[in-house]
């Protein structure tokens, strides 16, 4: 368990202290070594590593060059106790190291193995910051825009609409017209009160809205982004790629959203992007942004990469760097993280 | 893990040898308890128990009466590794416990506790049986008949059509025509291979085919049973209200499958029934016969009681007993079951 650098709350995760971090590492009879990595919020973190550690068992002996037929493999075998949730989670970590370790053989840094695109990629500031006082969330944008960041996402969901449109215009005060700014409800609000609230934030010029209501609610979203008049910014809660599937061919959302640490790993992230593309949208990223820049920079239909608030970036040895809006893939071997898992040794619970 | 009594095979799941069982136990402060259990496939035991351990912690101190906030609160703590999947398994267990203890708190047994509507209700032996050779399925059906038993299931799904017809027929002829014979196929098709065996099928008096593909193809289902011409029931591998609002959205289904000990317990449970009465579908279960008796002589729009094949009946004090086909739901308090812990520690896991 990681404690976060402060408390942070959004609008339905209530206080956030910590996250938990599950690691895979594979190694080949060659020697090559791939990394990856899930993370899990309030609560799973235990059972997390359990189901990874069940999964390592089943890729002994097998080829690690496939790793579609071993991805099948470990989704058929958490079938039964899976079809996404938490079974997500594990597998994602492996798939991820497996991913890694097939760009290091290869010679190539991975969002060139993926396909490679374009290495820039735009970043916002994903704020945690619901309940910060509006003076705080200004200066935090401030140092957001100092460091680098041309484009900010801000928390939304307060008891009353107007607290937040109030927040939203402050905000876009700040930045002026010509900054991205995006705002996040996170489940907070019912469809007919998402509604309402886009029509506001429309005013404001928001780039889109993230996760207005139930992400289970489907068609709840197609009704809020056709009537609220903002782009739907969603799928951070979705976990197997039939998932993604109703989300984008019900016209639910414009800015699709898979986390790769939750939604499987590469392997369904890149089918996403694919669904994604085929239907003329855009994809954006949740959480884990150092592995995410590679997967964004892969793609033509790449929008922002978010960089997210948890702070792991401490434990990271080379963190990206964001420049005048832009982060940028390198030519490392693979995803290039190498996590100090001495510091990281300090929180480890032997689960 | 419990050892199975024989090794099982369908057409997904592979040869099941055992099954995790997963039991939670709540007590109030005056002494009274309830007991719940879930269990796990293939994969999954040592998580899901950290899951319901880590769920417990949330219960300490709260209105055990109050079942549907502690559920949402349950619910909302797994919401961001959960959404279903492997958390709807952990809360199921303690959800029934709950349901459980305020039946015996109300003097009741659990299903007058639901609602009461009649204690009779139809059984059938679920067979899980894909590669048992043709002599021994009627052999094992024979024992059904014998035992009381007045309606069959049996999986299909074999490599080629032709010879699930040929073993459905020779079933439908050792049975007659009046004895209702369910199949299964496990998610073994595609769905245009799902149309064709169905067909053929439907000339067989089949009273529903189980889950003929992928159970996140909701469309796909709809195509099944209507092109098909068989009735369809699905819903086994489902975790949430969610899911199932869809599968009977879509018209997906005729017999609504909802396990209580994997789709996140009685409270979801009840409600997916009333979707289902709502919508003039029945409602049938999977595994746990002797919890999903008193679901089904609840609710008004009961159709069968799977007996499943798993033999936790080996575990159970006083297991259901079905004569003439039917099970009948009794007056001890509570669900009434009584697992033999002492039996079950054999094969404890300490996880």
């Amino acid at each position: 368990m990681i404690p976060l650098p402060k408390i942070l709350t959004d609008a339905k995760h209530g206080e956030m202290r910590d996250f938990g971090l599950v690691t895979a590492r594979v190694l080949d009879a060659e020697g090559h070594e791939g990394l990856g990595y899930t993370y899990t919020v309030n609560a799973g973190s235990g059972a997390a590593a359990a189901l990874a550690r069940e999964l390592s068992g089943l890729l002994v002996g097998e080829d690690a060059d496939c790793i579609e037929a071993l991805w099948q493999k470990m989704w058929w075998q958490m079938h039964f106790v899976g079809r996404g949730g938490l079974a997500s989670f594990a597998i994602a970590a492996i798939d991820t190291a497996l991913w890694d370790m097939k760009a290091r053989k290869a010679g190539l840094p991975l969002w060139k193995l993926l396909g490679g695109h374009d290495p820039k990629v735009p970043a916002y500031a994903g704020g945690i910051d619901l309940y910060l006082p509006l003076n705080e969330l200004l200066d935090q944008t401030r140092e957001n825009l100092e460091s680098g960041l041309r484009a900010i996402k801000m928390k939304v969901g307060r008891e009353d609409v107007s607290e937040d449109v109030k927040r939203v215009a402050a905000m876009r005060e700040l930045l002026g017209s010509d900054t991205p700014l995006m705002v996040d409800a996170n489940m907070g609000w019912s469809v007919d009160k998402a509604i309402i609230a886009a029509r506001r934030f429309a005013e404001l010029d928001v780039t889109w809205l993230e996760e207005p209501t139930d992400p289970d609610d489907f068609d709840g979203y197609a009704r809020i982004q056709a009537e609220g008049g903002v782009p739907i910014a969603a799928g951070e809660n979705l976990h197997s790629l039939p998932e993604f599937r109703q989300l984008i061919g019900r016209g639910s959302a414009t800015f699709i959203e898979p986390d790769v640490a939750t939604c499987g790993g590469i392997t369904p992230w890149m089918k996403v992007a694919r669904l994604a593309e085929a239907a003329n949208l855009r994809v954006t990223s949740h959480g884990v942004h150092d592995l995410h820049l590679h997967l964004l920079a892969a793609i033509p239909n790449a929008s922002f990469l978010e960089i997210h608030g948890f702070g792991l970036e401490r434990f990271i040895r080379k963190p990206l760097i964001v420049n005048e809006g832009l982060a940028v893939a390198g030519e490392d071997l693979g995803h290039g993280i190498e996590l100090d898992f001495k510091m990281l040794s300090t929180y480890r619970l032997d689960h």
